[in-house]
């Protein structure tokens, strides 16, 4: 396939002409497909349902230090559980508590503790300021950035490199203004792009010196072990580590679940963070709850038992998983590699592959593809407030839909990738015509 | 035994004596017994268990409407549970959703999105306000007062008579302030006193005419259909209905839980509303959150299937308190009957007896029994701020500890009550001998 910008005005009439046709064809095929979320599949759902067999009405419901999982109490978590998981993330079992099924929610709590009452550190709660500001990775995940809408937060969008965020901007704005409180970061196989932060970066974290004495990394680690390849894996310097190292620690909130390693709405998340932090954390957790759920909690350790349990239980999510980005990935390869009109990444880990189109064409690819019954993540929420200045980001979920369906997905979304790309093309050459030389 | 009043000072000087002799050798016993916290005893969540028999590895995972409980999803709860539990607090699935496994953390996050937020019919957020108040019966149940605290919310205690707070005190101050916002009540088998609210209170609630447009009746129906009895049960007016006849249902949340039927710490929680609040509260919810843990209310659903077993089941959970209460009732009337130190309540459900001592006993008695090794509620807790301002309410809590140990834990309360009456009657003597007539 030729690159789409040599191609003469006539032949480009001619392949819109083509892609009509062949759009109109899957259009009549009526598909009903989705690759907005990344939702875990059915199968990977099924490798977690031993869990549903350990307990049953006989067995003793108490953790080895005698606390009745049934009963109130035990705010950061049972200690076994903590225990376990905190080796996942690379904590302290004391740094780390363990919460509900969902770790959005504690994000979402995180950020609203700090706006009624502040953090350690901070002159007064963040709710307090006329205006704070958080930096925002673009492209990211679009909760997060519902999160700081739902707080009035204004958001900063930073661009992702290749190896992170661009840290020379994040240097430079957090050092001069006292109202950047915080940084949204998925630092290992990043929503959307796949992308593990470099040492380098990390580094650089971990010797940020903002302005702001309560200036807050969220540190999303939600695909600290999601990884899709036995031998090709990336690796996250140890944020915390290199905090303590220059005794900032505080700066840290660090997040993860269960939530695809067990099960997607009946996990387990958490919390990690500073001593100091955690006192603080603690202090108020108790005005909000009578602690979690601690039956689910103990299931999960009873199941997974070890870490190495854990591994290899994620080494089945990957062989589920992999065959999926493959599809999308060669079918991307096949139908457009040559064409010049879009990018995609492909990762080694996490939940989505991004797609980069000409600009101003993810609106319309997106649209296309809805049109012919494909659902993708609606153009622009890879960015704060859903606005896409290039308009050319595009999320691929592959997780969900069966491989199958995901060949049809992916050539149905390069079929529209084309129309939309020769659309374009054709409107900028009238453009180009109009004005004179 | 005499009324302490008619006792002459040398008689209670003797009497006082012989109470210190039988403290002493209570304090030799080293007791370590708990009335201090509404929590299920291990055979009451014993009842339960057969609710980890529910599901197993090969189960299938769905809901009729072919919902996959192990996913994301959901934001107000599987349509099954909402069914189910509607009935228990007598509203439509549609106005009500459920939730975790804590109502408390429904009841603060529902208190922190108006905060943030505000409520429908509101001119803006409570947040905004220099200061908002709400109405505290007292005594009441300090997680309530907490989450006013943690909020800095002015509260306003609001004298219990026998049939529910002072209504005349609640439509004056309600119609004349804008700023008061809301309202605690706990209508049934109250926390602490055990007291209903009459058909009369609750119409008068149904009718009040606040200032504030967006004035909210927060009516956590802890103890919805936990009585003690079969034959005597106390029947709460159903608000919601009351508050549709004058279109004004918006006015109420209404929160319960299963912590009492079935898990404390792993049960399911519900909030119900009209559907203009839940329009409101489903939007931020989803931004909080991917939705409960639906594996667990699924659980909760197939267990119980309908409304009459719970309530078979509930029974079960009153004959095991029934006794529990009796052994407290029966000691503190043998012991304290006639003396005229202190009265309490014998409710008809919910998890508590309130004891009224003489005035300014309440701390004494509470730091006597302690230091003989039985931890009550501390003394205030009953109260906002942790302030009663008599010093003379004490909330027992007969639920967790085996009746033996109840037994032994009302003696020494009555013991120590007695101590500090004469105590108390002796340091009045004083006083009025040292005051010239």
């Amino acid at each position: 396939m030729p690159e789409y910008q040599s191609l003469s005005t006539q032949e480009l009439l001619d392949l819109e002409r083509q892609l009509q046709k062949e759009y109109a064809a899957w259009q009549a095929k009526g598909l009903q497909l989705d690759m907005s979320r990344g939702k875990p599949s059915t199968e990977q759902l099924d490798l977690s349902m031993g869990m549903m067999d350990i307990f049953s009405s006989q067995h003793p419901m108490k953790t080895d230090s005698g606390v009745d999982i049934r009963n109130y109490g035990q705010l950061e978590g049972i200690w076994e559980a903590r225990e376990l998981f905190s080796k996942v993330i690379g904590v302290a079992p004391e740094e780390m508590i363990v919460c509900g099924n969902s770790s959005l929610i504690v994000m979402y709590d995180t950020v609203a503790r700090a706006m009624l009452h502040g953090v350690p550190g901070g002159r007064k709660p963040w709710g307090r300021y006329e205006k704070i500001k958080f930096l925002c990775p673009v492209p990211g995940y679009d909760r997060h950035f519902s999160i700081c809408e739902y707080f009035d937060i204004d958001m900063i969008p930073i661009p992702m490199k290749s190896d992170g965020p661009d840290m020379d901007l994040i240097e430079a704005l957090v050092s001069k203004d006292e109202t950047i409180k915080g940084i949204w970061c998925v630092p290992k196989y990043s929503n959307p792009q796949g992308i593990t932060y470099s040492d380098a970066v990390v580094r650089r974290f971990a010797n940020l010196k903002p302005a702001a004495p309560d200036f807050r990394i969220f540190w999303d680690n939600a695909y600290v072990i999601h990884h899709l390849y036995d031998d090709q894996q990336d690796h996250l310097l140890d944020l915390f580590t290199e905090l303590k190292k220059n005794g900032k620690e505080s700066m840290l909130y660090m997040f993860a679940s269960t939530s695809k390693i067990s099960f997607a709405g009946a996990g387990v998340s958490f919390l990690a963070s500073s001593l100091e932090n955690m006192v603080a954390i603690t202090k108020q957790l108790s005005v909000q709850t009578i602690g979690p759920d601690k039956i689910n909690q103990l299931r999960h350790v009873l199941y997974f038992q070890n870490v190495e349990n854990i591994y290899e239980h994620m080494r089945k999510h990957a062989a589920i998983l992999r065959p999926k980005f493959q599809v999308v990935q060669e079918t991307l390869e096949r139908e457009l590699g040559d064409a010049g009109i879009g990018r995609w990444n492909n990762p080694r880990g996490g939940y989505f592959i991004c797609f980069e189109a000409l600009e101003g064409c993810a609106k319309r690819i997106v649209s296309l593809c809805k049109e012919a019954g494909v659902v993708m993540t609606s153009a622009g929420a890879t960015h704060p407030y859903g606005r896409d200045p290039q308009d050319s980001v595009i999320r691929i979920a592959p997780s969900f839909p069966p491989v199958e369906e995901l060949r049809q997905a992916a050539e149905l979304f390069s079929l529209c990738v084309k129309l939309a790309s020769v659309e374009k093309l054709l409107a900028q050459r009238a453009a180009e015509e109009k004005t004179p030389a």
